[in-house]
């Protein structure tokens, strides 16, 4: 690791091995004087884009370009302190890397970062980084946030360019990030998002099933920032999104994403029969298996549910959910815990996922000392306007700005 | 009454006795082709207004300009048919006018018209004009439309000017019409509304306590009209806006308004002593007599009620309820029956009224052979919007476009 003047030292195991990529920023701009971190998967002019696997890396030369959004935060004035790790080519939601070593949760070391973004919310929570870069197809920003008690936002499904970064399943990727402070997620996205998509927004509604999805304590850990919310947008509405259930979203998420993770990534690894960690290995049989009927059921799945929430939401009104059902899990998880904890959890971020609406997570709760997060969830295109409200229900939760 | 070439005969006595006030339009023009009427309440230079009373008409000198909405649909290019009764100096709801003649409601001529655009609506009912301007301060436009089975709107307050109409609650007088067509109505809001308040809306939300107000057999009648507006919007959810009590919504409506009644109108009454027809002249003395403490006391609750409202609706939500609880009573209805209606619909229309609310209501059922609609309400300023909701939902119901 480079030890360059003012670089802080890697307390959490953040960042990925070896000599540490750093860029300053434009003199001037929006975002001077902050720092940010990206994600191995975004690629940064000369640096070998590492996704997470040792064979990934090998089998691929330095890039020969910044990724969209790595250029986007330094010409706004950012400056680049470093790429952080990520669960193998993102499949996955503990944040666990065998290679790398698992980035520790600076706000619950006993338990797991969350995945796949991994190392950027460590970096954010341990304050190695104002903002880092994540994505997030199947809550890998959202997840790592709740856990790791920092802000995130998955945008816009599209909003964000993803220029410069691997790909897992393009039809549900977005180019999301993580700040300790909501004014600071906020400010990123005003560089990083499209002109656009501010204005009012309520009323606000409570999806009943991802309450009661959520573990009695986490429900309990987030009644302050329900209020919060409410505080701002008016009293909480109760509505029900998923009449099929919740495990209905998550399958039907799962088949219609692991089938473009293979078109994404199958030839790449039947080409290269790659080394993979616990879990990812597993994930990606499971996708090349995948009956194209099943795939196909997901994707027209996706499309009522994308029609009826748009519908829901088209004129302003704001879901609210615990962003992950209970803490992260303990490091000493077995892989049929995760797995259980996995399916449980995908359930609720299929929501935005299979939508393509905006989702921001507020550090709004804590269960035995464990972060849990509360979800602010808009219409596609919004995204301006949620930063706005999650900083407004911050405040009111009396949360850092 | 002038009898010209193309006007049509007063088949239900919904013009001012005396000669028609009738002027062109401009030769093109978004409205061009269209007729309108106007209440008469709105000058109309070189006419006296005659504001329903024999004893206003005698005192007042003739207008020496058009009023501005006059003005507005004359250049727009519809042509000017008539002026047309109101219930004296506004103040009613049922349409009697015992000095004029009550209009007939063309849609169920055994029971009342609706006031007090009585007139107004008759005529657009009886296809005597496209457009008829009326005005709302306590439900003058909504109730009238429900009545006669036609579309109204009470427009944001302030959104329409009310430049040479005459007053009544000014802080709750607004400029409203009347179509037979959700697409004239929308049309005659392009040129009467300012620039803005397009977009999208919702969710719907159905405000429980104003369907509970309502008879089972409205309720009944307005669930087709229901199921096209969800078509539209998506599953209705369920809302309290009046914790309250409608009850107090109507009580607190009525004192804040009969104190501004007063005020705008009181020092002719003093000094002209005129006749008043039943009802009316009980409501004046009530006006007279009002506790000063009991009009802050409305003032006060309006602003809860606004803030309530703005927070529920300004991302874009909107109610849905009935515009009357029951339709029109019947002709023979004593004055005591007369009442018992008024203060169950006024707790209802004070939603609206209170916090300045636009309000499309839809000829959405009939009970026993006579109309009743469907409200429609969103946030102050979205009014475009709203209309061209209300020509969607209209479509869907399959109403005449």
């Amino acid at each position: 690791m480079t030890e360059q003047a003012g670089m802080q030292q890697d307390s959490v195991g953040a960042f990925v091995p070896g000599p540490r990529t750093e860029r300053a920023g434009a003199s001037e701009g929006p975002l001077a004087g902050l720092t940010f971190a990206v994600k191995d998967l975004y690629d940064t002019a000369g640096d070998v884009t590492g996704y997470g696997n040792p064979d990934w890396a090998r089998t691929h030369p330095p890039a020969t370009a910044d990724a969209a959004a790595v250029t986007a935060l330094l010409e706004a004035g950012a400056r680049l302190v470093g790429k952080t790790k990520t669960v193998e080519l993102a499949y996955g939601l503990t944040g666990e890397n065998v290679w790398h070593g698992t980035p520790l949760n600076p706000a619950a070391p006993d338990r797991f970062p969350g995945g796949s973004s991994c190392g950027s919310a460590a970096a954010v929570a341990a304050g190695l980084a104002d903002i880092a870069m994540g994505s997030d197809t199947g809550g890998s920003v959202r997840i790592p946030a709740s856990y790791c008690g920092i802000y995130g936002i998955r945008p816009s499904w599209g909003a964000v360019s993803l220029v410069g970064a691997m790909p897992l399943g393009p039809s549900y990727d977005t180019a999301g990030w993580f700040a300790a402070r909501a004014a600071v997620l906020r400010r990123a996205g005003e560089v990083l998002l499209p002109p656009g998509g501010e204005g009012p927004l309520g009323p606000l509604l409570k999806v009943q099933e991802a309450w009661v999805n959520a573990e009695p304590a986490t429900a309990a850990a987030l009644a302050g920032g329900l209020e919060a919310a409410e505080a701002v947008l008016g009293p909480v509405l109760c509505v029900h999104v998923a009449p099929e259930g919740l495990e209905t979203f998550y399958e039907r998420f799962r088949c219609a994403q692991a089938a473009e993770a293979w078109a994404s990534l199958g030839p790449w690894i039947e080409a290269t029969n790659p080394a993979f960690g616990p879990g990812v290995k597993e994930r990606f049989a499971a996708a090349k298996a995948m009956d194209p009927a099943k795939a196909a059921a997901g994707r027209a799945f996706r499309r009522v549910v994308q029609a009826r929430l748009h519908r829901l939401l088209g004129g302003g009104a704001v879901l609210v959910y615990p962003t992950s059902p209970l803490p992260a899990p303990l490091l000493g998880a077995t892989q049929a815990e995760q797995n259980a904890v996995r399916e449980r959890t995908m359930g609720v971020t299929a929501i935005a996922g299979l939508a393509g609406l905006p989702e921001v997570t507020i550090p709004a709760g804590k269960v035995e000392g464990a972060p849990v997060g509360l979800s602010l969830v808009a219409a596609p295109g919004r995204d301006r306007a949620l930063l706005a409200l999650a900083e407004k229900v911050a405040a009111a939760a009396g949360l850092p700005a």
